[in-house]
């Protein structure tokens, strides 16, 4: 392979410190493009903006590379990069993070992270989503980086599989603390979650989310036990939600 | 049963007439609350308001029907039904939609009716999503209300599964012309998207997304040709987004 086109984005914003150290990566494995939000887009999930236009902005954000912000939701960058900034070029990678904070288990479904890179994969680029177990703006992101690596040059090399994304969670631990990788299924935990109620300044009521979450989800491999144990989790990912046991069960249905 | 609880909420807002068709054959089955967005929130996905407060206000909208507004997304709505407006009761069943257009195939990524539908499920409720494959607001929506009496009545009688939902299509077709339901699974279809750029009248670029829905999955029990031979199509679906298949083949990227 040439020196392959990796096309960088996330979604907590192209300032963000995660971003950084993943164009850092790249940048010593291909040629590097980043087209991120301009803002922070926690949680917009498989949002795509389809009733307003979209803004597009070449800016200087990491030396010598090519980077564009965008107005839209995380997926939105990666249709944007396909069909405007990259337009006719093969994509041979599309990494997608460094994610502050876990998209373990059900995240994926709300991270705006996870859906950037599971909208490269529907384009038929591969694809990977990389977070760390750590909020906080300050987060190190050293230990992560040899890891990020491997993974990267193992997909980048491996035969391609139509519409498969990787969902690589990292803990939040020194870089001699980490065990390895552990391929794992998400697991089946959830959010315990409740409003925060108030009142602006006008006295009008507000609802403000906040939650907790929660791991019931005792079997041996889901990504949520590798990060507990000290592992990185790597969840092979696809776009199909059709539960298959559920066909089976409801044959019913199809004579009321 | 006593009379169900039924949560109503859909993703074009609460005053699109597909809620209305939707509120209407709900209110013949059991207790209805709806808690809907305020504006139209399609191709919001699984998208929550994390960085901001939310709104919540009662409002007439449907004759003798207790019905709630919400600045936020589908997703926001569902949570907050849960949570505040029907603080600590039972809801035995979420209805999401009725959609304008069709959330066949990977629409369910994007599809903030679905992720509404899929957020209910998530919380242990059982849910369906409804969708009518036309896109006007004028959509005639009575051919499909005797079909969805009839699976809703099912999943209220049913055992219940946690987390399964069910991702319901409706062909746009006379009454009489419907010719049944068909269990599938979600076909493996794509968007073939372009951007169509312009200039605002300040003179600055912009883009609009626009595209064509394709689908090459030519296999015998998909949603979309369930759909075109004139059949509901229904999908259950689930939050495990997994490629179990990939779980085996990449086990070589534990070792790297």
């Amino acid at each position: 392979m040439n020196k392959p086109l990796i096309l960088v984005t996330n979604d907590d914003g192209i300032v963000a410190p995660g971003i950084r150290a993943l164009v850092e990566v790249a940048a010593e494995m291909g040629e590097v493009v980043v087209v991120a939000p301009d803002s922070p887009q926690s949680g917009k999930g498989h949002a795509i903006t389809i009733h307003d236009p979209l803004r597009l902005k070449k800016v200087k954000v990491f030396s010598g590379i090519e980077a564009w912000e965008c107005s839209g939701t995380p997926v939105d960058c990666v249709k944007l990069a396909k069909h405007v900034v990259l337009k006719g070029r093969q994509i041979d990678l599309c990494v997608s993070g460094i994610n502050h904070g876990s998209n373990a288990s059900i995240n994926i479904l709300y991270s705006g992270t996870m859906s950037a890179a599971m909208e490269a994969a529907l384009e038929g680029i591969r694809s990977i989503g990389f977070s760390l177990l750590d909020f906080s703006f300050e987060a190190d992101f050293q230990p992560a980086k040899p890891w990020i690596r491997k993974i990267m040059d193992f997909m980048l090399h491996r035969p391609f599989e139509k519409g498969q994304l990787l969902n690589v969670n990292i803990p939040k631990l020194p870089a001699d603390a980490i065990k390895g990788m552990r391929l794992c299924r998400q697991a089946d935990a959830r959010w315990v979650e409740k409003f925060v109620e108030g009142r602006d300044p006008s006295g009008q009521p507000y609802y403000w989310l906040t939650g907790e979450f929660v791991n019931d989800d005792k079997s041996e491999n889901t990504d949520v036990l590798a990060l507990e144990q000290g592992y990185l989790s790597i969840v092979p990912s696809m776009h199909d939600l059709t539960s298959y046991k559920a066909l089976g069960q409801l044959a019913e249905l199809e004579n009321q």
